[in-house]
């Protein structure tokens, strides 16, 4: 796919200002929409996740886009397109595991619709009242880079389901790195904190796409240089620097915030700092323009 | 597709009180919410259709479901899922649809990934200030049935489209049937006169299903009989009364109101009345209590 490119046309053919971020401020109406797919062999293969897992990792997917704006998530709609084959079941425990993962979202709508293989596309809404809304623009020279967890997790349990030639047994759900790519939790308390109590303008962006991608989204964006020190960044042990960086779907978050905020939240980890020049990524002292993974490799060494 | 099963398993699961209208009506938030997917080979056909024509038929459908729910439609998503080979044309020119449909409705976001085929789902916001929100359980003994236009149409220009082996071609989209069914407009006005003019609660649905199912939906969850004459239902002479009752996708409004407003509003055809009685559409006098095409039959003698 050549995301970038088209997301490139439809900013110009739509000439929207609204368009970048995981999720669009409408400000005259107080809250903040997203919408995420999920698309059979695309994002999953039904080998490799359950009904209930499937309908549990939709909705965290679209809560980590609302967290990541720090609004409050508040209202899902699913859309579900399926082959006629499938089951009653499938849909009872797909929506068994999108209440679960729902928590105090409320699921309100959507539409179901035939199709080949299975595609699921939700909308979430977010209440902006009593918050701070973030945007990937808004880094700012001195300020902290937090992430709220372990990166690099989800990859890694990516990797072990590809081992497999058979179904999904029950109980390697509880394996950690499986669970973290199956069952990821969307960073609720980590956004809620952050944006109840900063004042500045901040950036902020889940990791669906990779720590690498988010880093490079706020540097260019912002236009500033993220100086990153990779002794910091928590991960596993057993998860190699370049997993880290490029493993995607941790749904982690990654912020800029004001060095002053940090004595009013908790739960955070500071990677690096924000400083002034060229948008780019410094890691361990050493400048990357690009999200590149190739320029990675040194840590394959 | 066993859509009505599946959405029945859908409400018990969720044990939620939104689904069941086209729009979920966030009172909290003072907006309701929409989603609604077209899936390649199931709702189009590429040969039938261009890129343009789909991203404005995708935005028209969306819009339309805000307009069944009296609401002002303000902002749209939409999460393209696209195969690989698909050009920065395809992008450029769906993305120009879409605007010309949208007109004052702002397209806010979405999400673009792979797949096999072009599957399109978008998600409507609509703003409810100074507007009455209508759901199809409020249809009252009484109240007249109100249309917005011609009915079959859409499905007559399917037929037209069907009976081709080759691409549309430009000149085509003239015919007044293929330009129902590629370009639907949304009811925009009819909804608005409606919901800022009407004080009682009312029941109103878009014909994306046929009228006979927007007839049996209000009929069913207001738990009243609808009385119908078909001589008053707008058509055009050459469409036969089945594809008036059966046929899809003219995404024109029914509505159920109080005789009252009538004076208020403008645009509209009355086609019957709401009476007391078993859960039923009263078609010239004969009771039907499931929308059944074969039941319709006659219309075909």
């Amino acid at each position: 796919m050549k995301e970038h490119e088209f997301i490139k046309i439809i900013k110009s053919t739509l000439n929207s200002s609204y368009i970048g971020d995981d999720c669009a401020y409408l400000k005259d109406l107080g809250i903040v929409i997203s919408q995420d797919s999920l698309v059979e062999d695309i994002h999953f293969k039904k080998t490799f996740i359950t009904p209930y897992l499937l309908g549990y990792k939709t909705v965290m997917v679209n809560i980590s886009d609302i967290c990541a704006s720090g609004a409050c998530p508040k209202y899902l709609t699913i859309a579900l397109s399926l082959p006629s084959t499938t089951s009653s079941d499938f849909i009872e425990n797909f929506y068994k595991g999108a209440k679960d993962a729902a928590g105090n979202v409320e699921i309100v709508g959507g539409d179901i619709t035939g199709s080949d293989k299975i595609y699921i596309s939700a909308s979430a809404i977010g209440d902006v009242k009593g918050r701070k809304i973030s945007s990937r623009s808004h880094a700012k020279s001195g300020y902290k880079i937090i992430v709220s967890g372990e990166h690099g997790n989800s990859a890694k349990g990516l990797e072990l389901l590809m081992q497999k030639n058979c179904f999904l047994q029950t109980e390697e759900i509880n394996n950690k790195f499986i669970k973290a790519h199956l069952m990821p939790e969307a960073q609720i308390k980590f956004s809620r904190e952050i944006s109840e109590n900063i004042e500045e303008d901040y950036a902020m962006m889940d990791t669906s796409d990779g720590l690498a991608d988010a880093l490079f989204q706020i540097a260019k964006t912002s236009q500033v240089s993220l100086n990153i020190d990779t002794k910091k960044i928590p991960h596993d042990p057993s998860v190699d620097m370049h997993t880290v960086f490029y493993g995607g779907e941790d749904y982690q978050l990654v912020a800029a915030v004001p060095e002053n905020l940090l004595q009013k939240i908790s739960g955070y980890k500071i990677i690096g700092s924000v400083e002034e020049g060229l948008p780019s990524v410094k890691i361990d002292g050493k400048i990357f323009n690009e999200p590149d993974s190739s320029l990675f490799n040194h840590f394959k060494e």
